[in-house]
């Protein structure tokens, strides 16, 4: 059984180095969700449930990875902004983003029954994952406010198309020929006139999506803001260049990232060198 | 909120298609699984358990991908082989690869219960991913030689390792110290005189590793083999074509592959057109 | 200037390595030749001094690269084929591909006087070029009669193009309007009924374009073919392996590539392994 | 000859394109041109034909592509920088390569006879090519950088080396014993005491290498510089958006480009966006 007559065949690994001085993208996103969500019986258009589960393992990538130094997410998908000048995995696209999948995945299996208690899982739900280069830090946030817009527009809709649906008792089918080819501003009107709901009195997390980003050690007696326990997980902490990791705490927040407020506000994320 | 003057990021995605008429290798391995088995007290050198669920893992990526003809695993790795001619994602390998490990780690935490019993999963683990293309019958089974070798070659050592360390009371480091150097020929007879084992008594799931593969309905009548039960997402298949996929069910063997009796045995599997 | 601040920069470039045991097929492909040709006079369809030029180039190319068993051109392209396991440039693809459209099209000027004589270029030509890999001899044979199909497909709508535009006196318009929509068998009609011609009858180079492969030196003396003369690069001679290289020299031929003989008579072409 | 049944061939073509919003850069590269320069008798270190000759070279590359911003070269190479944002060939990589090599190629062959009169060429020479991306203007200037400080070592190197060997009679091993482990000042001294040479009163072009931007035809009449002449195919020029191309002329520049002072004085380069 000489394995080196076999070893040959890893030359047929091909190496996918990043671009340097790029931010790295993973976005990860639920595979064939709308049966998983309606097997699950996922409330509609928004479960609190499931959003936050997403959240939850989101913030497991992001105690695993200390080089993630932004993640946005909403619906069934989460975007993990690594730093430009990471180093790891020797930015191997491949290994970086199938490390995070995995790791997003396993995670929301296994915190599941801590959001859907007695509600058993049917089946393993799966997640893909895709890498993304961004220059510039323009590029960037230009990738972040796209995804916000998106979580915007889908969740206008829906909103509507749901409202319609279970209190005006229109079929699916019914409700989206309403909807059809209606603009924000009509669908914003359906919501005040016909169901007296403020589309902007919604909570933020379903407006707005997730925000989570580290949070400096000092600045945690000071904060209010009560932390998500961490896994186990935590005491393993990868820095890509091997120096000290300062513990952090990550901050969840549901806000604008379009506009530059948030960006004036938290100068520190797209510093990606000095970090 | 005008998602289309964002858009243009969408051009920083790559395409990353696989090669035609190449067999699509996809495998999977445990990030940091020697502290995964460490904390889970799994059995050395080989824990029924942990196989079994691995198995169970890529059994479920088999039902759902129709096209993998071919999956062989061990220790803590797995690999999918694709057929040459598959068209599943339109062949966009991060897709490919992100999906099936994703799949396979969700199976992993999701079935873990079912063979650690009251045991507790203490944290979510992690597999990463990679694509390797194959491009002749022969190159793929050098691939799947050189695993089988691997595992034989780890299986021979770890077999000894734990014996020294387990039943003669040597420290690791000693045991470790006592192998080096020696070639197989040595081990067996270590195992042989001085443990009373002949190596190749030992069951062929540790010594072969685990080979899954598709199974025809014709044959399941005369086939006494009890196949594991299929899980809910069955009734999802993926045809990459779209054409007619008859139910097949898995056949899971621990037998060797290196050599050409099995492949004579199996001429379907390397048939990838006709499959 | 101390040069190793900046050094960092070579980390930018990627490796582009041709995945193992493929076949490597450079095609170079003359840019804007159009407008080439007219400035300088090409006799259409077909200028015998011109596709001579582009073989005496391709040649040029096959006496320093050596791992390259056929070459096919037609019209302003010509496509390579490096042996599978060639490993010249270690096999990195836009190292091959820029080496081979750099020497070919270095040549096409170079050796131009000596077939336009005292016609003078009139500005310097381009030829963009690409790599393409194929993994089967079947593949393989199938870009070869690809391409000898176009040759085909585009020579007897040209001959029928210009025969009306030189011997009817249509305008081009006319012409391409009086072709539309005509089948093979119709243009081939055209050829005979109203000009008298034969299509089959035409020069095999102008109807099959042209193949070139190295010949045995053994086989030189009992064959009358006179090959072209060598160029001074010669002496230069690349084996990716270091191995003796026996002197060869090239057959130029135009013949039909589609069917079986040709690949029955040539046997050694796709036996890349023991060439 | 239905063509059709091998066009699935052209799908094992894949696409190369570059990144969006990264400068790309292509550097050209003399494939053994120690031969060539000994063949043609080249003057040592510095052959102003030769030098000149690749400066032509450069600028019916200049002439063809008005996306390229600037160019530097030295010895047997040249960089060509697109702008960031071109859209030339669709930002396919390997197009954009072959095109600059070939006709970066083809013109050295064209225009030799204008700068070595009647020293005939003896063979067509061959020039590598690749394609590196930058994401920010400090990596293109230090890419460039590196480049200028390459030319300077090289530079200090070689006039040492030749005039031991031109005026003391040492043979190249001698001379290259004689330098071994010397600094650049320990050069600088040799040349001015032994020599009585004082390397910065060397014409710039060997020691600064050559810079070729495009001047704007405004620019044009106040300046009194001789913009060399353009070749013929000037009256096609490639513009990636259609947009109107003014008319611009390149100039010539022997200078520093590491500093500021060259970058604040031609802001226009890297200001790829306006542009």
């Amino acid at each position: 059984m000489a394995k080196s007559k076999f070893e040959y065949v890893k030359q047929f690994e091909s190496e996918d180095k990043c671009l340097p001085n790029c931010w790295i993208v993973i976005r990860v996103d639920g595979k064939s969700f709308h049966r998983f969500a309606d097997v699950h019986h996922f409330v509609k258009p928004n479960d609190d449930r499931g959003l936050n589960l997403m959240t939850r393992a989101a913030q497991c990538v992001m105690d695993e990875y200390k080089d993630v130094v932004f993640c946005y997410g909403q619906s069934d998908e989460y975007s993990f902004v690594f730093k430009k000048n990471t180093n790891v995995f020797n930015r191997r696209g491949s290994k970086i983003m199938s490390n995070v999948v995995s790791l997003f995945t396993s995670s929301y299996v296994f915190y599941w029954p801590r959001y859907f208690n007695t509600q058993a899982m049917q089946y393993p739900p799966a997640f893909d994952g895709r890498v993304v280069l961004y220059p510039s830090d323009k590029n960037l946030r230009d990738y972040l406010s796209w995804r916000q817009a998106d979580c915007h527009i889908n969740n206008l809709y829906n909103t509507c198309f749901w409202k319609l649906v279970q209190e005006r008792g229109l079929t699916p089918a019914q409700s989206q020929e309403r909807l059809k080819g209606t603009l924000s501003s009509d669908k914003n009107e359906i919501l005040f006139n016909e169901f007296n709901l403020n589309y902007n009195n919604l909570p933020e997390m379903y407006r707005k999506g997730t925000v989570i980003i580290h949070q400096k050690e000092k600045e945690l007696d000071s904060n209010s803001l009560s932390p998500l326990e961490r896994s186990p997980r935590n005491s393993v902490s990868f820095s890509s260049q091997g120096d000290y990791i300062p513990r952090t705490r990550v901050q969840i927040l549901h806000c604008d990232i379009i506009s530059e407020k948030f960006w004036t506000e938290h100068p520190q994320i797209l510093d990606g060198i000095k970090k």
